[in-house]
């Protein structure tokens, strides 16, 4: 079965490879679609180097079909439509032993840790496989993954119908953040600089507003009827909208701290301090985000097709990641991995 | 009556003044102690200037008896032990629908934006009263008002019995919030720099440790079984603080921003992504919060007798201030406002 393999000097090789015969609680799968996240491109940039070892194959993003279990699984059998939550916990850490695996000290992250999804045989534990239900899209259900985080996000927020949030960043995260937000019933304005993304977002039914242009505390109270908003989902990393998101928050309202922020930011704390706000840090998902993020695609409450911007066959998976690289107009690349 | 009355010049002049007759629905006391708060120092070193209309009666830690009730007033009557929460709220603001008074937006805090209780006679809205169960000293009872604040951020924690709290800073805040967190049965560090505060920590039965001398979240590992806090409160507003609080936090810990940081200050938000953090911010308390705080001082289960480093007649007011300015060991000074 093909294979990417992406090499130290970034350049990704096509290989054939053995399929991994699943071990006991193991299951093989035949991938059928995978999504490039910006991790991915975090990792093809080098940016990551010290986490992952060359040759890899990367990839967390991905829908597939069951191959083979391996001895004692029974949750799944061969034909079934499956996505990976692919966090592998150790357990027995403190984080795990106060059930927050997804947040495990000794976490091996599918796809950056270990061998990923951009291939047509992944072997992963059978554990992390959550079953599809008839009729899903698997190209859809290739959202599952970033969905789950945008759900994650938005429960962790305590996000109710009828209030008003503000997504800062509408990269594919954000944008999956509003429309989760939106199809949970609250008013969502995003902040972004790129027009294309802000059309998009209304397109979505999300109000937009140009940060650099437009004075976002104004527009906010505008839309809400002078009141400032109950979440703020800071998506986008960026100093300004870390220094602003404190601004944008009601008394006792929750800023959602979704972006990864390496070096330590500006926080207007004397804001969190005055309106008693909550500053929410959240990461990955949780099982439970899973199955919201399925029933959703299932439903129809959310779709994510308006996102595909792009579709590449696997052999061809170096243009997908140039192409990403180069457009920041991109939001979701997807990989076809079946043979 | 006597008043000490501050002036635009940051001088007390006392002043033998008029009582003031309990309109409908406000109660006239005769103030027994008011505590000095960093905030009446603030006001005297004219931190608070664009806030205070001098001359100007301030305090606002005060116990208290009842001399006259208002019309209608039937909550409390002549003779009763009395505290004051000095929180007048507009009821009408979005905070105030919301149902948190104590941060609208047009707050008039008592002792600060009009007349407070450093004076011998002091008419308030009789809503703002709390009876004190007998038996209370009214010295002691001049704590509730601080003690409250320290209740209101332990719960705002969801500080539970058997969890692990550092508080970032010893003054009188910290320490009541350390010994409020003693009291509900978790274990409690104290970080400060001050060698005497510390010492008091110790007889308090709270762990001490220098931020300057000592590694803090080793210390907090090595006296809590290898982990980090459950809870983490910010009292200080020191940068180094702040920037420390978000890596003593264990994972889905709780910080609490207690101090008023002026400035956008530096804030390891990695550190809350990874760990899904929550920063909560505080501010004074709710009516629950005086209850807690008077039950606390009535059943024993917080004596702050030992933060009292000064008392003074209100004749002295301004030796009190000019002591406390002076003295970085200074814990609480009361002022005794009988006639």
């Amino acid at each position: 079965m093909p294979a990417a393999l992406l090499q130290a000097d970034k350049s990704f090789q096509i290989q054939d490879t053995e399929s991994i015969a699943p071990a006991e609680g193991q299951v093989r799968l035949e991938v059928a679609f995978c999504g490039v996240c910006g991790t991915d491109l975090h990792i093809f940039k080098g940016h990551m180097d010290r986490r992952v070892a060359f040759p890899e194959v990367i990839g967390h993003e991905a829908s597939a079909t069951v191959a083979e279990v391996g001895p004692g699984v029974t949750s799944v059998e061969p034909g079934d439509a499956v996505v990976v939550r692919p966090l592998d916990a150790c357990g027995d850490c403190a984080a795990c032993r106060k059930g927050f695996g997804h947040v495990c000290t000794n976490l091996n992250f599918i796809g950056i840790d270990s061998p990923g999804a951009f291939q047509g045989s992944w072997t992963v534990p059978a554990g992390l496989v959550h079953e599809l239900p008839g009729g899903l899209d698997l190209k859809m259900a290739a959202f599952v993954e970033p969905l789950a985080v945008a759900c994650h996000d938005v429960r962790m927020a305590g996000l109710r119908a009828g209030e008003a949030a503000v997504v800062l960043g509408g990269g594919p995260i954000g944008m999956l953040i509003a429309m989760v937000a939106r199809a949970t019933g609250a008013e969502v304005i995003l902040s972004e600089v790129n027009p294309k993304r802000l059309e998009l977002a209304r397109t979505l039914g999300v109000a937009g507003v140009n940060p650099v242009s437009e004075d976002v505390p104004a527009f906010v109270k505008e839309h809400n009827g002078g009141e400032l908003a109950d979440v703020v989902f800071e998506v986008s990393g960026a100093a300004p909208a870390i220094a602003q998101m404190t601004h944008l928050a009601c008394v006792r309202g929750r800023v959602v701290v979704v972006a990864i922020v390496p070096e330590p930011a500006k926080v207007d704390l004397f804001q969190v301090f005055w309106k008693e706000l909550k500053i929410i840090g959240t990461r990955v998902y949780e099982p439970q985000d899973y199955d919201r993020a399925i029933a959703m695609l299932a439903d129809g409450s959310i779709d994510p097709s308006p996102l595909v911007t792009g579709e590449y066959p696997l052999t061809r998976v170096d243009e997908a990641f140039d192409s990403l690289s180069n457009s920041p107009d991109h939001m979701k690349i997807l990989i076809d991995c079946r043979g």
